[in-house]
């Protein structure tokens, strides 16, 4: 199914003091041969090891670089493998890259590396997407929900439960073969505890959806209350902190997200909102309605008032939301008549940290950090939601007395579903969706 | 003089699929070996091999890497080192390198490993600012300057003329010791003609600095006419196509320069103006200014009229600038009546090609490719410029018959003028502006 070509692609963003462009596929050290110089031949050279010398276009020197060599089938995909350590310039990268490609490579398509060491069985589907997840982490429990999923935890849990579901399957198609007969292989006490085991640990698995997903994707906070209250200079402040912490380590300067911000271990997206108040104005009907849906959509919403404030107009919240009531400009006034309220001064700092604890108290990542799985990704919760639909229905089935191929159809349709997630049960869409979201040279 | 401590930098930009840390020094190995898990330890690691394994927090994994371990002498710093394939997550970059520097590592300054190269006697003080230049290098033309310099073809023609003038000198000196006898060693007929010899290889570096110098910060390129004759139209079209070629390989996006444009294999910054006409509004006069000013810096004029402007008013333009004549909006008119003009259409593109060529004919770049050295660095044109001073004030001082002491001093001066630029003499100041100049990580 998959070719076998030579792919090639920049494995490091350029701009640095090197960049690395990383080849794959069976060939790809004599390919490298044909444009490198150094003491010996690549060809020569054993898997681990690093070659000094230089790339050239004819005569025409374009980089000093060392290489390093990778034998099937202990590379990254499995393949035979280069990589190149060039200087980090985007016209020399440009220059191998075109010389690689000159001698017989392709320019690797967004996850083809991954794809690759997918096909040759060195990671499963939930690995490959963790990848990904672990590249883009930006907070110590993003980064420990990535590596446990790319260390394999999870797909060990979802191979038990499919196990489980198999011996089940295996037990109604028993009864099957000999249906004519009118026996019960099964007891359908057991079976119906059985389902119910392996449907509860789903169940968690989904569970820990609402929290893996807070993680990975950060927790949506929106900063509401009327105008003037302090909601802008509370984010700045938040905002600010964040930064100076960041910028501590050299070289880790990140694309800032005006309102993502890092509590201890976790990354919040505040949205800032227009102040809640009535209005005939249609431009400010339309902020109103933009902070409406910001409250929708958040997992916390923080309600920001002042001690001169008469009553508060609280929002309505969902069931899953968490209401954080602030007080602010305590510099200003020294009543403490809201009850639950954290009291803070966004201006001069005072209490910040208590609401930052509890923003961080809004998230249990007890299990996170005990090692258990945590599920973040919407792929495999909406398979696990499919699993657990599928399981519903095989329970009821049997509580009715549904004929055991219906029965079994469910079982084996629940199956499908948790293969899905380590890609043993697959399909090219659900690869290329996944694939298509890596970076290139991954 | 130099600390010899342990450093360590990200090397590559962070941001793609993966990343290397970088770390060098005596004892870099060990270091990486307190937080690396692998098969066995990294200090039992032979030089330029690869080590798999996993680098950790106490019990907690942070990231699975590869370890290359290069043995001293046999690295870029000439000291044990350790590079450290990451994910390329910034969070995982921030954590490693906090986990090295717990282990007594301590964070780059910008340039450290290439000072610790230069220290080493890896490399000398022009082949160290080469490496900065190759990663800027955005050109063919510029990548070629830096690639001969990197490898050494300067510093060897600069030694060459050193010796040759420690030659004279010895000469003199012999002469000095034994003054009072009143003998002359040297005939002076023969010194002058080896200064004159020396002197000339000199000027003809200082004045391969005009092309260098167009070549490595791009050659700036003026657009000026009245307004709305299509400056701004040609300036769009030049920058369009080049970005369009530029983004065919993936993985090349660069920071864009509004108005830096590669040509063939040389890049132009063309400066668009405020047309040219007279004013009395202050706002416009100002502007207007600005046009001047960009003229006066400009290596080429390009003046841009259309068939219908009745005439020509060109700027004034000095020895070293190069006018090119424009005429704009060939498709509206057939007229073809300016004397050694190059005839457009930038809204459609015809005859765009020709003034590319027009444009890439300015800068010669024959004796570069051919191999020749071509100076591009300020600071050795300066050094170059105050040994051809003190060389000439030599062969004066030779003409007038001055003493063999003042003569044995301005040669002297040229000598350590030149060892200036590959660093054999050099102070602390000129080191730190150099190095300051580096990235984190080189």
């Amino acid at each position: 199914m998959q070719s076998r070509d030579i792919i090639v692609a920049p494995a490091t963003a350029l701009g640095g003091a090197i960049a690395v462009i990383r080849m794959s596929g069976e060939g790809s050290v004599a390919l490298c041969d044909s444009i490198f110089k150094g003491r010996k031949p690549l060809s020569e050279a054993k898997s681990h090891t690093i070659h000094y010398g230089t790339i050239c276009d004819g005569e025409r020197v374009v980089d000093d670089v060392v290489v390093a060599v990778f034998r099937a089938p202990y590379s990254y995909t499995g393949e035979e493998s280069v990589e190149i350590s060039i200087h980090g310039s985007r016209y020399i990268a440009a220059e191998v890259l075109r010389l690689l490609c000159e001698q017989g490579a392709r320019m690797a398509e967004a996850g083809e590396f991954s794809k690759r060491a997918l096909a040759a069985g060195r990671i499963d589907l939930s690995q490959a997407e963790a990848v990904a997840d672990l590249i883009a982490a930006e907070s110590r429990a993003a980064h420990a929900v990535a590596a446990t999923q790319m260390r394999g935890g999870y797909s060990a849990l979802l191979d038990e439960l499919r196990e489980e579901l198999l011996n089940i399957t295996s037990l109604l198609e028993l009864e099957l073969d000999f249906s004519e007969e009118d026996v019960e292989f099964a007891d359908r006490e057991k079976l119906r505890s059985m389902l119910e085991k392996t449907d509860g640990a789903v169940v968690r698995l989904m569970e820990s959806f609402k929290v893996g997903n807070a993680i990975r994707e950060g927790v949506a906070v929106a900063i509401v209350g009327r105008p003037n209250v302090g909601k802008s200079t509370l984010l700045n402040r938040l905002v600010g902190d964040d930064r100076a912490m960041v910028s501590d380590i050299a070289g880790t300067t990140r694309d800032t997200i005006e309102e993502s911000v890092v509590i201890d271990d976790i990354r919040f997206r505040f949205v800032d909102t227009a102040g809640l108040h009535d209005t005939d104005d249609e431009l400010e009907k339309m902020g109103i309605e933009r902070t409406e849906r910001a409250i929708r959509q958040a997992q916390i919403v923080l309600y920001m008032t002042e001690p001169s404030q008469s009553k508060l107009e609280l929002p309505e919240l969902g069931n899953e939301q968490t209401l954080l009531l602030v007080v602010n400009k305590i510099d200003t006034s020294l009543s403490r008549d809201v009850e639950g309220a954290i009291y803070i001064s966004a201006r001069e700092g005072e209490g910040v940290d208590e609401l930052r604890k509890a923003l961080r108290a809004t998230v249990d990542t007890e299990g996170l950090y005990r090692g258990e799985v945590v599920v973040s990704n919407l792929r495999h919760f909406e398979a696990l939601s499919r699993a657990h639909r599928d399981m519903t229905q095989a329970i009821a089935a049997l509580d009715y007395g549904i004929s055991e191929e219906l029965l079994a159809e469910d079982i084996r349709s629940a199956i499908t579903a948790l293969a899905e997630i380590t890609g043993r049960i697959t399909n090219d869409d659900i690869l290329k969706n996944i694939f298509s979201h890596f970076c290139i040279g991954k």
